[in-house]
């Protein structure tokens, strides 16, 4: 087979020969309102200008004191303090707590002037009309957060490419980041080939099955913070391929075909992957399995995947290639998020050295241990491709796993770079 | 304390009291396309219509052939078969592979009638113009899917309830699920109350704070399927909060009210629930840390919730109370997904018998073992609630948990019924 005579690369070295011909990010930035920025990456770290909570902060209600003053405070011998008034919640302290003297204070009130620690109400008795006495001593800081405790001006709080999670809008709010710099979501057309392929409103006749591919891949695309577009389905014919493509190529910021699962459709892929122009075809076959028919092509700066028909073998090359240019613009690794889950793997499997093994995986906690079941099945089988929870790798120079071994389980839908 | 006269619930508790005004379920369901549906729930399982693929398919490029004729095949004395013709991509088998004979087939292609195995073209060689020889022998059903071996028809291949994922719009389009019955996203109205606390647009004066919860819990009801709408702040104003609140239970399908951190503050929440109407309060205070200051009350089988002020306690209430209800409509568990992971907590911690503990965690993966960090911090200072990979429960009855015991970790953003 003519696919088979080309140099099937690992995937870190397909990886790198494409990044020789991207430029050094895809994307480009925008700014947009704090509420519309969930799902976006930052296009500049975000530094506080200025300090949370910007004044000493009271964390329960009770009375802000010296701190000193309340020393060897105890039920049998309490300290006896005049109450001097009370810091209005939202307001200027106003009053300053002098010695021997308390100032009333709820949770989140301003500290006065003077006090360093607030005692609980809880640890206080009222004495007299003016006073109180004071059951158990405080030290200095206690039941405050300082003025820049929480945040310090100038501080990054969060870093360049930044993922803005649900959390982090509230704590944008805080610092008054109504507005942020973040990056477009890319657009990605997608197209799908192979003679043996119906849009999915028709139903199949013999020999025929639906367009999965255009499908998965557009679900992909959204979730990794993409813009799919979808070009249809275009059946074995080389024109016809060859105008989607340079239509779609000239529409988004980066293309997939899925190709067909046939050697035809492979190969038309290839052809007009080759014909693009400069450089055109940069890699044909990753060593990977599942993954292995899969071709990468830049043209003009953007690039242009191949991927393979088989639609679980077309989500790993996706994840392994399309994944990193959504989130991150390039294939330079950014900080790591959550670490792979460490698991056992419950069933041996071989793999052949020169190829990384992509083994997609159910986990399942048993006796205070995680077990990775493998998510077997035939390969070109659908099913497989809705079960498991996220996968492991076997890497380039391993024969495989044994039962009970340790694996890594990097989860679906999380923020990984492989 | 006027709050502490009321009974407080534990979380289960809490919400079974709710359950007692709900609906069966708050939702309403409606048809979408399928490109329509990530991130929305299945208002009814999905059944197959029909099988897929089929019919009998080759997982590979080479030959049909009946297994029989096969048998014996090796290197030294392969078998000699008959090429009859070629299976098209797409079409009908047409042919039938009659005993000693063979049908070339591509990846995908149909299984012509007769054949009951597929032979790897590695595995053959030419043998004059019309032949091939064998040089390993196949089994039946080796390299071929049969026709109802993907999915069955009547088959379930999602069920009610089901949060569809990027890779289930692939396999919905398999089946031809073009459009689908979902839940509509319930509409939560949020308002903030709080002297304290300014709109994050405007600078904060002496002793006041930027509104953070109304946009933390915009995120969260966002994450998890929701739709929500600000009302805005409402400083401690009986009269203002109560006609926020109306307005917001006309117009939505449950509201939020974060109060502020004082307890004037949420003593106007806790009556405004009071006088919304039968039942009213339903509970009030929860037995939890954080979330204690947590107030629950329907009308009209609308729940309201009183959050409480400090933001990250803010979040955990809404994990526990409104997530559910966001996800499921009600506090019925559906089928469990990820299990929680087991992971060694890095330092002792104390908790209150009597009290459920939520502790914020960071994972780090250490000599093939997984710990919990927990992220510690004042009560009261945001940082901690944009820290942290996921938490960890100590329960009611226990008194904490002691440096490097087992604990299991529900990570942020994945689909758990606490």
């Amino acid at each position: 087979m003519k696919t088979e005579l080309f140099t099937v690369l690992p995937v870190h070295e397909a990886r790198a020969k494409m990044a020789l011909y991207l430029p050094a990010d895809l994307r480009r930035s925008e700014r947009r309102s704090l509420l519309d920025c969930i799902g976006r990456r930052l296009a500049q770290p975000v530094l506080a200008k200025e300090n949370v909570p910007g004044f000493p902060r009271s964390t329960v209600d009770g009375y802000a004191v010296r701190a000193r003053d309340t020393f060897g405070a105890s039920e049998g011998s309490p300290a006896y303090l005049l109450v001097k008034g009370e810091v209005k919640m939202g307001a200027g302290a106003g009053l300053e707590a002098g010695v021997g003297e308390a100032v009333q204070v709820a949770t989140g009130a301003m500290l006065p002037p003077g006090a360093d620690a607030v005692v609980m109400v809880e640890h206080t008795e009222p004495a007299g009309a003016e006073g109180i006495e004071i059951t158990r001593p405080v030290g200095v800081g206690d039941n405050v957060i300082l003025a820049d405790e929480d945040i310090k001006t100038g501080e990054e709080i969060f870093p360049h490419n930044h993922l803005l999670r649900p959390q982090d809008l509230g704590f944008l709010a805080a610092v008054g980041g109504l507005e942020l710099e973040v990056y477009v979501p890319l657009r990605l057309g997608i197209i799908s080939t192979g003679d043996e392929l119906v849009p999915p409103v028709e139903r199949p006749g013999p020999g025929q099955v639906r367009d999965v591919n255009s499908y998965s891949l557009f679900g992909l695309a959204l979730s990794y913070g993409g813009e799919p577009v979808l070009y249809g389905l275009v059946k074995d014919d080389f024109r016809k391929l060859k105008a989607t493509l340079a239509r779609a190529h000239a529409e988004t910021d980066l293309v997939l075909i899925s190709g067909g699962s046939s050697v035809g459709a492979r190969d038309l892929t290839a052809q007009a992957l080759a014909e693009l122009g400069e450089p055109g075809l940069v890699f044909h076959g990753l060593a990977a399995r599942p993954g292995k028919p899969t071709l990468g092509a830049v043209r003009d700066g953007k690039p242009v995947f191949g991927l393979p028909g088989h639609p679980a073998a077309a989500m790993i090359a996706f994840d392994l290639l399309v994944a990193p240019l959504l989130k991150y613009g390039s294939y330079q690794k950014t900080s790591p998020g959550l670490p792979p889950l460490p698991a056992l793997v419950s069933r041996s499997l071989s793999s052949a050295p020169g190829r990384e093994d992509f083994i997609r995986v159910k986990l399942r906690r048993e006796e205070g241990k995680l077990w990775a079941d493998p998510v077997l099945g035939k390969s070109g089988l659908l099913s497989p491709m809705v079960q498991g929870d996220g996968f492991f790798r076997i890497p380039l120079e391993k024969e495989g796993v044994a039962a009970g071994a340790p694996v890594e389980v990097y989860l679906f839908g999380t923020d990984y770079v492989l």
